[in-house]
């Protein structure tokens, strides 16, 4: 198993996170998303994924993937235990709806090539950007606090105590808002989950400060 | 059954269509995203779905679902006839990358809020934001078109003839292409499968043009 990386990509890091809960051994390979305006954008990395972002993901098989949802989604069909996803699908539904609502409502408006659109075709100066992507980390931060703060099934994570995909969502999230100086002591319950999901070694050993790319 | 619902929305419809694939019936309840400012920011509707976004479900039980992917895998699990999602993990994994990629790198980017949001703080002209609006979907349909194309498993629809939640997130994303003049001609594959999927009637009673709160 191989998994295109950057270490700081937040995607990336959600499928690290899901490896080592299964306890899968992998290949990293690094993309550099910056250097050399990008090797993403590059044939060589488009040939693996055309969609020029990271993870992309190969199984044993040889099947490349992508999307770090989906991804997870394999991860958790073909290896369940332990299991990323609670038993009922009501409950199901929800932990996959705290995941989306950082994989849809703001981890996709704070993309780079949408912050690279922003500066260099709307014209937007570095304030505006700053601003733009604090913006949609804290409106979301917002519902997302009340969501879990509300819900008698939130427990030391998002989901009762142990690692769901809705976790593998918020941290690295969470590390984003940590890079940009959010104050996310105004979301109490996210940021428990978040410094309890990282005293589990899955979590740590994911962290984008020990990859290989590390800078 | 009950669906939170607004005719243009997307998300909305994806929720729709599957809801008619599974042949249930449900109670559509509008919310108008435009009027009085929109009523989706009102508190009414934020007791329903605090993160004030369009769709939400309500099922049999009186458990109050978000996030429409997630709707739509619990209306798998619950009602799995007719799947609308392959066998094999790696099929599986496939079609959940072709929604995902319309999810999360297309739509939200092009979110009603961030509009406004790209308009009203940012000071984008409504050209600009046009521009933006026709940029997303272009980068995002010329990829989605070389992995649908490029790929055996592609049939009448994304995955083989009979409908996946791919074809749920992909037809909607074609309406909103169509309100915005783009020449979707050149993604001849997305073409190829909307028009085809729009022919089947559970597509066709989905379509905004024919909802209760039309206009």
């Amino acid at each position: 198993m191989k998994l295109y990386s950057y270490f700081r990509s937040s995607a990336s890091y959600r499928v690290r996170i899901a490896l080592n809960l299964k306890n899968l051994s992998y290949e990293y390979v690094p993309v550099h998303l910056v250097r050399d305006g990008g090797e993403q954008l590059k044939s060589a990395y488009r040939q693996v994924n055309p969609d020029a972002i990271v993870p992309a993901f190969v199984d044993d098989e040889g099947h490349t993937l992508q999307q770090s949802l989906a991804i997870i989604e394999y991860l958790e069909e073909m290896h369940p235990e332990p299991p990323l996803l609670p038993k009922s699908p009501a409950d199901r539904a929800h932990v996959r709806s705290l995941a989306l609502q950082v994989a849809c409502e703001i981890h996709p408006v704070d993309n780079l090539r949408v912050l690279k659109y922003l500066k260099h075709t709307v014209g937007a100066d570095d304030a505006t950007k700053d601003a733009w992507y604090r913006h949609w980390i804290e409106a979301g931060f917002a519902t997302l606090e009340q969501r879990l703060a509300g819900d008698s099934r939130t427990g030391k994570l998002s989901f009762g105590d142990t690692p769901t995909i809705a976790d593998l969502c918020i941290v690295p999230q969470v590390y984003n808002a940590n890079r940009f100086k959010i104050d996310t002591t105004r979301y109490p319950t996210i940021q428990r989950i978040n410094d309890y999901a990282l005293t589990l070694d899955a979590f740590a050993r994911a962290a984008p400060g020990v990859q290989p790319d590390s800078e």
